[in-house]
């Protein structure tokens, strides 16, 4: 397994990993984190080999089972160095971590790098500020076979520890490309999709759409929503019927509902 | 507006609020707090009187708008007590506050004190841990013109201050109620209310369910799921088709993703 066991919190080699829940330490290095076993997991699942595997037995909650999957990192090529329980609770974001702690590369693609298929669906996020809103968007796209999702001007980065904690590690699973609106809507038309915007102010319900040929969705701003650029790129602008008093959903709320109608019609209605 | 003015960060009167924000407390008082202007502004809209309205001036984004809500709630019988900054920050519980916190009866019903219509919509959520997770269904349910939200044998309470945060105060707009499973299920039966389950352990897609009559939908716990007595009792066992490698939504995406399914099929076919 390892050699290299650090036991003091102050050692020198941790500073650098508690830089990385900077976004600037983030972009200077080009590497980000991922905390926890179960998100681990599905990163190393989707090809993800870790630069660097910190771990510590003491805090596994299953350490005879979790123990291999240190052996396995190894096995593809990182480095993994054992903390001591005080040097791990000092690297640790989250309350209660679980010993499992990996340095990986930064998501750095923009649409130019992404690759989608002829009737592919895909989600685009404007300006999305929270980190727990991307995470979620993630899960569903995961969940639904969203084959890209990108942030166009994001407020976040993905690297951000607190999205990929909300991804539940689908940010290494999912395609996710990072660009500017421009070139995000530039793209999409080269690849002849669909834009269908969401905004409360068209009279079009998302139901009214049909999803079922290579498509869009695209979601704005926690507070303000998509901007004028995206609403007037749009092939469709549609909203989400809403009946109360509150003055929107949330966004990744708005995101599951319309991409689940994408699935609901291409399951029925399979095309291409 | 308000003859007192406490500026006194150590002033008695302002620990008992502090004390709101355990559980114990607000279940002994029977009392809860709402704060911030947007989410007071849904209470007021909802016909919530507060017992007290603390306000401080200085905090508020526009005082000029935002002031003459403090005459209306006064005269509305509320008592209003204006702060000082720093005893304003001591009494808040989120980060950068607007000058608004009020303190207001508790949502204490339970499902025999709920009216619904014949053909109502109503939730159902069994052991839901995170208050952010329950507050985030109450959106959904305002939005959607669900009747009802049910919280079964909840970890959290509806006073809880993250819940009626993240609820953007639609916990008092909605009706909401607490009660045990059993209860809950045998009070659905007695309305002749179809149970709909979700669970990832069925073959049958949840959109092949007919949501146009009486139906209650079903989440569980985030780790766990609905148990075997919701399950056992339910109509209907539906799962959401997921494609990826993450084990499931969050409790709140599946919500929303199902009960949009209803709404789409009744604005398609209205019943009733």
């Amino acid at each position: 397994m390892s050699d290299l066991i650090i036991t003091s919190p102050s050692n020198q080699r941790l500073k650098s990993l508690v830089a990385l829940r900077r976004r600037r330490s983030r972009e200077e290095t080009g590497l980000t984190l991922i905390e926890g076993f179960e998100e681990l997991s599905l990163a190393l699942e989707a090809g993800v080999v870790p630069r660097t595997l910190y771990y510590c037995p003491e805090l596994m909650l299953d350490a005879g089972q979790q123990l291999p999957v240190v052996t396995a990192v190894a096995g593809r090529g990182a480095d993994t160095v054992q903390l001591g329980r005080g040097a791990f609770e000092k690297v640790a974001y989250r309350e209660g971590p679980d010993g499992f702690l990996a340095v990986v590369d930064s998501v750095t693609r923009t649409c130019a790098d992404l690759t989608v298929g002829p009737d592919a669906l895909t989600l685009l996020c404007q300006g999305v500020e929270k980190p727990g809103n991307l995470g979620a968007m993630l899960r569903t796209a995961d969940a639904a076979g969203v084959e890209a999702v990108i942030a166009a001007d994001p407020v976040t980065d993905w690297g951000n520890p607190n999205l990929v904690r909300a991804s539940k590690g689908t940010v290494f699973s999912v395609p996710v490309a990072t660009d500017t609106t421009a070139a995000t809507v530039a793209w999409l038309r080269e690849q002849g999709v669909a834009l269908v915007a969401t905004t409360p102010d068209t009279d079009l319900d998302y139901t009214d759409v049909d999803y079922t040929g290579p498509v869009a969705v695209a979601v704005g701003a926690e507070k303000y929503g998509l901007t004028d650029e995206v609403l007037q790129a749009a092939d469709h602008r549609v909203r989400i019927p809403m009946a109360g008093r509150a003055n929107s959903l949330n966004v990744a709320t708005s995101a599951a509902v319309v991409i689940y109608e994408a699935v609901r019609q291409r399951r029925q209605r399979p095309s291409g």
